[in-house]
């Protein structure tokens, strides 16, 4: 394929998924709800002016609260940026300058999410007072504001940037030189996950302070309802949803999508030779645009696929509401199937192979279909790892012997959940690396990620819809608009572990192709006396490759345990605020006097910037003092060893958390019924017990689980980037 | 070193430490209760002759109960036991010879631990009457029964297989001869390790189903206390004490101590040989006493220790208890450090090389310190891994702001405690692999397990003491006598952490060393057309290798589901029989009926029994179908997947379930002051939410956990025995 053809595709389908997102983005805001004006009462049979003011108000605080966050986290996370971009100079500027825009990339999607976020959150409250219908479709229209605009902006981006390399760097489609200049770029997806540090594991501590703290004091100790307004802390804890599942859920998926374009770019210019008609090897840029067609061709599917449920489908039915959510998934992914198919024959050489530094073939008699099984591989068991989640009831039913029993079997049920998840992952990067090695792993990611718009779209649909049930009780607007947004939230909460589990596939596949990257780099590092230490790759029993795999192994349970004690103790923090206020202000518990929630907003935002620093700091100084002291191989060890460890922790800890989430919901919707047939609803011991394993649930699901994709990529970027300093220190020990 | 020596050295020490256990046993049966005689009030001043018949009723009741499972568990196991001895003749006659005695002696072992333990139980209730010092003793004397006793048989009937095999099949000496004659040795590491599946995960779901079902009916819904005799499942409750952690962990430890032993036996004899003067390469079977040797000091060493405890020392305060048996633990390792120095200078050639299959040299120029400092390494790491246990506080404090931050706080704390361990094992590993490969791995194991003796016996010291609560409970003896039972409880369950650190470190350091026996032999295997297939080794950039790491990696998960979900069924069970007798029997809550304590007894065992097979099969089915279908790279992949993430679940699952624990038990015992000061014991909120995660605790601290360490354990030794069939198979995929 020419290059120009391929640019011309990727620019149309960015376009029009900007295009498409600003049009969702007028139509979220195009619902105007009219402040202190005429005609209110008119509009708006049964609800009160008076709360829909409130509902404004507090509409306000959230986005006021979530802006105060990121202006906050932005200024920490700049200087951090900064920081590394002046290191990164001593790699090359270039490297500099698209590590700047991935990191810049990142913070302005992650900027626009929370802004349609905040927009679409009380709106959807204020159209559940219509109907159903009009509310699923603003909280879903809000999502795919969202997700278009992440995919969209990234894509047409490093797109940008590849243009401008290629002209710059590139002379005359030289190999050599296409090679270096994708080393450049892949410091874009280097960007990007470093901001996805801040906004992963900062965000997700600000949001679970929040929330467990808010719960702490007003559930357990002031029987105080879920999101009520007399609890100082409820505001904080609707902006960590914008700022934990929003953005920084966004800002970990820009880091696998640009990752996992980076390195199957990177692997592609070093490796992947087409066979022309006289059996000459050769590479130009053009034949490399597979995977940005795939991402592109995704983007243009997910339009159609979302204007479907935004335009035909109606939500008229509470039960239909996940059923519609999880159907997008799957008709996206069915759709994207042939086209994926006929990209690869368009896009790819019809005969290539797949070479070795030292010029020998590694993979011969390439075709189309190596590349297209690996990328639909990833995109179905994408929806595999999403499709498997919560068999609600027996959590549920574990509740009617207390609080105990909950969490045996909650954890019970997360360690038992890895098992499909993994299979999937596991024959995935067997068959793609029999098939493309490396750059197969790499295809199977961004396969993954093809439809990530639509991945995004239902992801972000929960935080709006939990805030909009949020805004309606702070709101007081009545038992039916609390029914249809408690409804909403539910099915998010579905979503929402669908949404992780891609990230969390996502996140491994992308690491493991970083790690061939960085395997590849050190097997081909030559010493000054012409000897290549470390040929012999990766032996399980060579002692220091061992040793390292039990101690990367051990890193996500460091990294959660730190995440977790800083959520603690960010929590604490905020309990003691809370119960400050109650205390001092007996006027907050009785209803006359209005709770300070800017105090609980500035705590949350504080602590949980300065709680990321341990966990943070592990990530980072980790891998870089094992390869500074232990050398390469260590590191070749350390990485596999975090990768299939940090896994495994990351899908129970957030399918536990799911479940007890959901245990909670079905028992608040009165589903629940003990062995002599009663009901057992809010209040009730079993509700109790529910309540305990959703707080525990809570910093595992949104906290350290989620984290561990950062840890687990993070990680290996940093190693591929450092492979050859590495090489050349290990100070301690070397081969 | 000549054989004979060697043989004289090995027999006479295990010849005093059964002498040892056999004085220690009188020492405790000394202790005559009399049943229904005069002159017993003279002898116990305020303790009444019924309630010391209710004790010796009790303890009737416990050691019947125990007796009735192990009757069960062994009559299951012996079938299974058989069915594998049929299918071992395949491989040599003489390896199921070793086999069925392996796993007769750890039978023999396990019956005699426990039979000790329900006889000393019930002893140390009634010396808590008199005085702590002599409980402690009693308590103590039980433990080094226990410990001695299974060292001792182990060793002496290891080394008269030895003597055995070596008169009838080695022909003068002949190297081949001995390798092949250790091959079949090595059977009995695998028989020892077959019966611990059964002891561990058997016993281990036994003693939590009990437990739990006993609290759960009891402690949440009846508000008995701990150990009523009024709750129907009290009794169940201490059976499984002697079930799971006497006999569960004994056969735990002996499959390791076995392992190692042949590891190391079978390395050696493959790899090791002696320079003599004139250079010539050779090696007798004096030489590679080496490992035996160290255990046989160790025994010695170790009565000493255990000597100065018992007849010198004198625990009168209970503060002093922790810190009398964590001594123990220290003298010994300090003890032995220089006798296992000498030792290797008197049994080791002088100059040594390790040999490759091929017979080129691996590692040259070695002498006798590279021996000991692997043995060393593992003694030291094993005392390190022991005592970082326990930060209570911390987690006792969290109980004030409810159950979910007890949970969250001790999660955390689990996962933090992998730190120390991990790197003191990751280092340990390092150091031996380099020094002397995979023999100095198994040197390792058997150094941590040089002091095995006095692991035991403070490791059995602790559920004796957990009897002894019990029982003093039950019999109502007062508040004093509790006092100093729930004193010496306490400690053991520290003390009962360090034994499971014990076991967990060396599990680990036997499983790699297994592994790289299994290593060795596909490495070295032959197609008929004269190539070597598997002779490059396991790299992790192997498609197959690495899909299998991740694979292994979620083995441990959904394990722990499996065991975790057993105790949870077993524990509804128990829950229903006692709810059903305390129903229909209400004169057993009101105090004037006695409950159906056998029946209790009897849903146990058969319950255990029954829910063990899921998680067994897995344990021996899975890696059995892996290398059967995806031939021996496959299980190259598995083993150390799930080698790496089982050892940091088994520690954290462990040292959680502790944390937890130990809250509870500072709560109870009045430590803990709320903000305001306030002591909050019993019956306070703080309380509650201690006893919900002690409930949690429970089956990770004595069922998922530990048995992992059978899981990492059994895949290994079964793999290696397996290794030359997966070579010749591998229907589905070979290289």
């Amino acid at each position: 394929m020419e290059f120009v053809t391929a640019l011309v595709f990727i620019f149309i389908a960015c376009g029009c998924g900007i295009a498409w997102a600003i049009f969702n983005w007028i139509a979220v805001h195009k619902i105007e709800i009219h402040h202190k004006h005429e005609g209110l009462t008119e509009k708006l049979q049964g609800a009160e002016q008076e709360k829909i003011e409130t509902l404004l108000e507090i509409g306000e605080h959230i986005s006021d609260g979530a802006q105060a966050f990121l202006k906050e986290e932005y200024t920490d996370c700049s200087v951090f940026i900064a920081i590394m971009a002046v290191a990164l100079i001593f790699v090359s500027p270039w490297s500099t300058l698209a590590f700047v825009l991935g990191a810049a990339t990142s913070m302005l999607c992650g900027y626009l999410g929370m802004a349609i976020a905040t927009a679409a959150n009380f709106r959807t409250a204020f159209c559940a007072i219509r109907s159903l219908s009009d509310a699923f479709q603003m909280a879903y229209r809000g999502g795919c504001v969202m997700g278009f605009l992440l995919v969209s902006i990234s894509l047409s981006i490093l797109s940008l940037i590849i243009i401008i390399y290629n002209a710059v760097l590139v002379d005359n489609g030289d190999v050599e030189n296409l090679i270096s200049m994708f080393d450049y770029v892949a410091a874009y997806g280097l960007g990007g996950s470093t901001f996805a540090l801040f906004g992963r594991v900062g965000g997700g501590i600000y949001t679970k302070a929040a929330d467990v703290g808010a719960d702490l004091v007003g559930k357990v100790e002031k029987n105080l309802p879920e999101d009520s307004p007399k609890n100082p802390a409820t505001i904080a804890d609707n902006v960590g949803d914008n700022v934990g599942d929003i953005a920084g859920m966004g800002a970990d998926l820009f880091g696998s999508f640009a990752e996992s374009t980076c390195a199957a770019l990177v692997v592609s210019s070093t490796q992947l030779r087409a066979i022309n008609e006289d059996g000459f090897l050769n590479i130009s840029i053009g034949q490399l645009m597979y995977p940005l067609m795939v991402s592109a061709f995704g983007i243009g599917i997910c339009i159609l696929v979302s204007g479907y449920a935004v335009f035909i489908q109606k939500v008229t039915d509470i039960h239909k509401i996940e059923s519609t959510l999880k159907q997008q998934l799957l008709l996206s992914t069915v759709a994207l199937s042939p086209i994926i198919i006929g990209i690869a024959y368009w896009a790819l050489p019809a005969n290539y192979v797949m070479i070795q530094a030292d010029g020998t073939t590694q993979l011969e008699n390439l075709k189309p279909w190596h590349a297209f099984v690996c990328s639909l591989m990833g995109l179905w068991s994408g929806l595999l790892i999403g499709y498997f989640t919560d068999p609600v009831r027996e959590v549920a039913k574990a509740c009617g012997t207390g609080a105990a029993t909950n969490i045996i079997y909650g954890l019970a049920l997360g360690y038992l959940s890895t098992i499909v998840p993994i299979v999937s992952i596991a024959v995935t990067a067997f068959l793609s690396m029999k098939l493309l090695s490396f750059y197969g792993v790499a295809l199977a990611a961004l396969g993954m990620l093809s439809n990530l718009t639509i991945g995004l779209a239902i992801d972000a649909y929960g935080p709006i819809s939990d805030n909009a049930g949020g805004i309606a009780e702070m709101s007081e607007l009545g038992e039916d608009v609390r029914t249809s947004t408690d409804a909403l939230d539910a099915a998010g909460n579905t979503t929402a572990a669908i949404g992780k589990g891609f990230a969390i596939g996502s996140a491994a596949l992308v690491s493991l192709s970083l790690y061939g990257g960085y395997l590849t780099r050190i097997q081909t590092f030559q010493k000054s006396d012409g000897s290549f230490p470390y040929s012999e790759g990766a032996k399980i029993d060579d002692p220091i490759i061992f040793a390292m795999l039990m101690i990367g192994a051990m890193l996500p349970y460091a990294f959660s345990a730190f995440t977790m004690k800083s959520v603690g103790k960010a929590a604490l923090q905020m309990v003691e605020e809370v119960r400050r206020q109650l205390h001092e202000h007996p006027g907050i518990y009785a209803g006359t006097e209005e709770p300070d929630f800017r105090a609980c907003i500035a705590i949350s935002t504080k602590a949980s910037l300065k709680e990321m620093i341990p966990p943070g700091l592990l990530v980072i100084v980790t891998p870089t003092a094992v390869g500074l002291f232990f050398g390469p191989q260590a590191v070749a060890g350390l990485l596999p060893g975090a990768l299939v460890s940090g896994v495994q922790m990351a899908i129970s800890a957030s399918n536990t958390g799911g479940a007890w989430d959901n245990a909670k919901k079905y028992i608040e919707a009165g589903f629940y019924k003990n062995d002599a047939g009663e009901v057992r609803k809010k209040g009730s011991d079993e509700h109790k017990a529910a309540v305990i394993g959703d707080t525990v649930g809570d910093p595992l699901k949104d906290t350290s689980g989620p984290s561990l994709n950062i840890l687990i990529k993070l990680m290996a970027i940093l190693s591929l980037v450092l492979a050859e300093t590495f090489c050349k220190t290990g100070w301690l020990y070397s081969e």
